[in-house]
């Protein structure tokens, strides 16, 4: 397996499995001089782990992160930042029954065919507690991002078939963290818990849709071939488990209008060329135009359901069926936010510093 | 500007400009014993190429390949295949009107404002010009896959609103390079061609979507965490121009399904693992299942369009008005099909050998 | 600060400071179903560990290999490996009268000037401890090669103008583990190591050569034009603190000889085609021809000398002078080779995975 | 064969082989801005060029660059910049004799073991025609460089033997491209030319040493771990061929050296810190200390001899002998001087944008 390293000078190596001892992340490519410490991460890991409100998983972590390198008298040093968080409820009992019997829309069987073994303890390398290293590095993208006045900000749009009405980015800011679905419209936010609730009473589980948004980008991020910034996006969000689609702007939307409604007409606004519309979702031509960038990704419905679903019995290669137990969450999107807000911070920052907007080496 | 190169072992490095004397590309990584001629090229530039048919460009360009290294005796021999394509039917004369008028919907304004001065003829790098040379590495890429028995098909399956009815592999094979839609609904492709013309006859243009299917992925293929095989495929379609979405199986129908109803259940058929449905597009945990590939993307109506639009003269910063002149296809899914194939064939390749399925260094 | 990735499929980051908690490493791109446990590393540890002997620096690390993730039934999953190591023995009080006086020789001043301020405890991320990481992923690599009866040797030719008799391969792997210099020629080690006795003595250190051979590694490897094996050798060993030259085969004695003296004549022996001489070193045109793969690295002395030194102050940018304190080892060599060894062992996998000669998702 | 691109922001991909149509070079990460014109490119290709004296080859390549892209009104946009070189002289005939019988010295026998086939003619891809592209991208590099009053010079030190005495900056700046060899000491050329003429005329040839240095670098250039700036530095001139040392400042004199004697003194010298000796090469702990940058590479004599050699016949596997006619350098370093000349210019260049010492977006 390669690919554990995202990013080409602000890059991410994690690693760790679900029920192993711990998991974790090294951060290269991070400039001296940024002040951090662990409350930084901490802040980012609270808002993904598990067991944060009634509609996850009832796994307990506390998730603390702990930094071992890469900082000195307060400040990073431009060395490596080495993250660390110990896995502490690590109960794989549940899992033993599931050693030969690939859960459907899971990744064991795939895993199984191409590594000849696999560790079976919750999904292993393939479980989302892999993400805990990509929230904690997103922690220290976001910093960086701040000092260059950039936010990014992620809520859940769309749960189980409700959508939530179109919200401001003032409504994003302000709600999203007031309700467990990370929804910024609050009266559907409701509704969304309460078809979660439902969900799991019935062994089933629901998908969702969840937009981010990069405020502040300056006008001329992103490599317009290969590594333009709405590729490096697609990469990125959709490289998160569960992700089946990542759309920029108009998205899904744009197969059905014309070029005269696509278009964002070109307006000169305090003293700035600006867009009247941003269908472009902030991108023309894979670099960014000053407008915010705006991503929606597709989650998938958990598949691990409690419901009888078919499988196989890869030991004696015939049909059989299960029932999986365990503790996990009905919907993924709201825990989600912030996985998709840290892989948008990664991807600027690199993109940034790829541009000559942030400098490599130190900051300020 | 970095970034113009794309993979991890098969590696293609595109280049040229719209308007310049030629387009090209450099495979690196191509394995000895290859045959190949550019006979094999040009049949794929061909489906590429403008003036194909009554609804693209009326631009004449043979687009005719010259592979200047890397063959011996009709073999590749494990050196870099360096590919050019002389432009031939190059008038820039409509473009100077254009000089200081960014085109909404284009990455003119974005290429100044990141470059300082940008080549305005005719799009210069930004042009879709860039995509011949992706093509033809393409060509040869799909070349290396048919040896190992695995096949990309694109096909035209929305535009300008019009749905076409769901196609078999077959169907997508037999009829897709029977119209000028590359549609493989024979009946509405008609209406889609119609519609195409009425677009141009208005000044507008139409957006669509197009399907790309890897057929005879072995599985095992991807590497399970950042550099998912959806999150290839997902950069590689992204960094297509005029591609706003990408979506992988059920894509942006998960977020209203069940997991019920989205998880594929196992079953046995011929002694292998298979699954029932194919709601996961083929890629379960970044990783391939054998099933087929299936990826969706979202391409927004052609920017230039003859209708009078909003923009600024840059030089002297205040709003003004254009009409676009110059040579445009009304509608970019029917020509994006080979381009958007070539973009899964050259990540397939890449993610087979990054995981051991196709030798690097020698075919056969 | 980037660059602390190396390698391309087979890629390790390594992290940490001397006066830090820890240092580590993560290998990404380790086949699956590798017997592997903490013992194989400790093993290679334990010959980098400083006080192993009475040249070495009197510093007590244990360096006690954790081995986080990746491992599963005592097998290796494909997972990233994560390994840490924590520091013990951390007494920083000899440096803070070094803050501002740069050691000459060191990376002091440099680091300084580049991140605007330095962990000036033991000379942070510039510390020797860095290698910690490349000696324990080196025995991951090492164990990866053995598979494939490919083995890595090192041992110390030359130590402050002393020169060792040339040896056999079968000499360095009786002899060099047998004497704390790890000099192959018994005779001369003891002259070495008065030697580094006599340079403490006077508050002084001396320098030397290492020679690391790689012998088993089949005719092949290697991607001739910038990635060469002779080249990522020549990085790899480079990138060594305190290496300051590297020469494959004949090296520095090829300037002085004429063609039909160093070319190696071609026969036949065991119906294989082999070279008569080895000036090439085992690599033709940057490719190995199976012959062992020959290197030489020139190591300066240690610049940690007690000896009064011209520096500057650099809070009052005035001259002064130093006398640096602390635990040191007066030669460095003999430490060395562990590391050396790591590094072309590192290549050796890496470029061997690049060509076909190492599956990368799985052994056996 | 992977491998054929260089660098992480400024790249460079080269493609072609000795007796195909053409060779070529395609920079990715040339900032917008830059005044370049073919002239820019020629002057360098001239100093390679074969045929310009009479110790070189009488192959007579004009060697005429052709830009076909990346330039807009005489400047760079930030597009690759793609370089053309024909080949014009190519004469295979005395190649065909040498099919089965792979010449000592050259990489005939590992191409073949490696690849099953080969292009014979004059090496292919390994002939030192590839080195065109290097020294055509280096042009560009070397304007970019002295934008920012960096200059890259080289020289020629020994040659077969002989050794020049050591010559300052400015004898090297004047001297070397006024005698054939290319050596600073204008006395010990000439009996070095004489020395290459002996070896003709025997049928030989002969080895040399190389100086490169680099004045102007500003303190600071280097990523201090595995992507040392002496690290880079190395693996860019072992790619050349014929390259089998590298040694930065006292190189292969610091194993012999004392900590006393190696360690340079800083200083206070208007009112910046310098050194007062220049053992490091200007660089410490992988970062430069603006010092110049000084490498010395040592260059095997050139393996087409005319003299008999021992070799096998491939076909019949059996011992044989070979003469090899064609036109060949008797001494590779008169001509190898612009080629290290244009490595060291790209690595500068490469990590000077990663430390953010020269913007990868525009110049000026």
């Amino acid at each position: 397996m390669s690919g554990n390293t995202f990013g080409t000078l602000f890059r991410i190596t994690t690693w760790g499995e679900s029920h192993g001892c711990a998991v974790g992340v090294v951060i290269d490519g991070c400039p001296a001089g940024l002040q951090l410490d662990e409350a930084d991460i901490q802040k980012e890991l609270n808002r993904r782990r598990p067991g944060q409100s009634d509609i996850t998983t009832p796994r307990k972590e506390e998730d603390s992160a702990e930094i071992l390198s890469g900082l000195f008298s307060g400040k990073t040093t431009g060395a490596p930042v080495s993250i660390l968080v110990r896995n502490k409820d690590v109960d794989s009992s549940k899992y033993e029954a599931l050693r030969n019997t690939p859960r459907p829309g899971h990744a064991d069987l795939t895993y199984e065919l191409k590594y000849g073994l696999r560790d079976w303890r919750g999904g292993g390398r393939s479980s989302a507690r892999e993400t805990v290293g990509r929230v904690a590095a997103g922690a220290v993208a976001k910093k960086i991002l701040s000092i260059h006045c950039v936010e990014v900000l992620g809520h859940v749009v769309e749960l189980g078939g409700i959508r939530a009405k179109t919200a401001s980015i003032e409504e994003v800011r302000e709600n999203t963290e007031k309700n467990p679905v990370r929804c910024a419209d609050l009266d559907v936010a409701v509704d969304m818990e309460a078809m979660i609730h439902a969900a799991r009473s019935e062994g089933d589980s629901v998908g969702g849709m969840v937009e981010i948004i990069g405020i502040g980008v300056p006008a001329g991020v992103g490599e317009p071939v290969f590594d333009k910034l709405s590729a490096e996006l697609a990469k990125a969000l959709m490289s998160i488990g569960a992700v089946k689609g990542v759309e920029i702007g108009a998205g899904f939307r744009s197969p059905s209008m014309k070029g005269s409604q696509m278009n964002d007409p070109f307006e000169i606004s305090e003293g700035k060329i600006r867009t009247l519309t941003n269908n472009a979702g902030g991108i023309l031509g894979g670099i960014s135009n000053a407008e915010p960038i705006v991503c929606r990704i597709a989650v998938k419905p958990t598949p691990s359901i409690s419901q009888e679903q078919r499988t196989v019995d890869m030991s004696k290669m015939k049909e059989t069926k299960i029932k999986i137990q365990g503790r996990h969450d009905p919907s993924i999107p709201p825990r989600i936010v912030p996985v998709a807000e840290a892989m948008m911070a990664l991807v600027l920052v690199d993109q940034m510093m790829r541009g000559g907007f942030i400098n490599p080496s130190t900051i300020g």
